[in-house]
């Protein structure tokens, strides 16, 4: 019983009130020091073809190559996978984000570096996201882009469907979209290009010592 | 509108049928390549009180004095977090073991080497998870102790608790524990110690080519 009294032992620091601290040895900061950076979320919000996805994509690819660990949530692994189940009621919505602010702080948690571009039109919605994560782990990044532009991009060609009537609820036509009061970064995709909107934010990162 | 183009031209390779490659550039084997292992999970399965929690941070610290990338996913992290809107029916703990099995799939994809210490005693759910997340992406380690020496050590006092009747549908007394019939590892971690545990799982990781 010597060899099950090892895994005793163990399991009772379980009972002492620091049972997180002693059993899960392997932290966030144990984490990052591996890892030579900072964990935290790259939340970027603004309209369909504001250049979420494209802006959250070529910022990862920065990072990667400075050696960070990185990944970008979006519609195509949290729709079709976590948030399978969900359609687009607002209850539907208001758990997405829920869930998807859970994953966040997993991977916050992992020492890793997420990037989620989601359209997030809702002030209300955005701000349970920062509560359930903590402001600090999140840098809110809005790409300010006309809806003009937007919309003569159509990558999805879902405006115009929208125009036509045949996609209700659409964000920026027939359902609102609230820009942020207070950004961490303001970056007007429409005119600025993606090299120098990667720029500012890796700037960012660095003078808040995410990364070196 | 030439800053504007270069979203353009990036958002446009969404048309192609190549989206996900040419936008998602940093993909799974970069990460393992920068990362220096693959990503895996490990999936401890085994009665309250068979060692998985223990024996998971036990490897996940071995691992990442190694210098992988690691995350371990438990009852704390999982139940009331992403799942906390879920509760024990057999309708809920389906729902949980899907969102479990795609949050494995996100870290898989994301290079992370991620250990799961969840009771999971149906064959059918552990199946299920297999499937979501491809059987090869998976090393299912079956934490093989006898319900005596768990209930010996009964380190939350649920068993006793069980017995009572005070709690219902208890696996291993009210409920069934369905052994994996082709577990990846069969640990005798009721007469095993700690350590040659680990040193088993270390060494099975490195035959077949995870980490180096």
């Amino acid at each position: 019983m010597v060899a099950d009294n090892k895994f005793q032992v163990l399991e009772n620091m379980g009972k002492s009130p620091n049972v997180v601290r002693e059993k899960a040895a392997v932290t966030r900061p144990r984490r990052e020091t591996l890892n030579g950076h900072r964990s935290v979320n790259l939340w970027f919000t603004g309209l369909s073809g504001s250049g979420k996805s494209t802006l959250a994509h070529a910022v990862e690819e920065r990072l990667h190559l400075m050696g960070c660990r990185t990944y970008v949530f979006d519609g195509d692994n949290v729709r079709h996978g976590l948030c399978s189940d969900l359609g687009f009621s607002l209850e539907d919505r208001s758990e997405n984000m829920r869930r998807v602010a859970e994953m966040i702080g997993l991977f916050i948690d992992a020492g890793v570096i997420s990037l989620t571009a989601f359209i997030s039109p809702l002030e209300a919605d955005r701000r349970r996201v920062k509560e359930l994560i903590g402001a600090e782990n999140i840098l809110e990044i809005y790409c300010n882009c006309s809806l003009e532009i937007c919309e003569s991009r159509d990558v999805k060609g879902l405006y115009k469907k929208a125009r036509e009537g045949k996609i209700k609820n659409y964000t920026g036509i027939s359902s609102p979209y609230e820009p942020p009061k207070q950004p961490d970064l303001d970056l007007n995709t429409g005119e600025q290009s993606l090299n120098e909107c990667v720029k500012i934010i890796v700037a960012e990162l660095k003078d808040r010592g995410v990364i070196l």
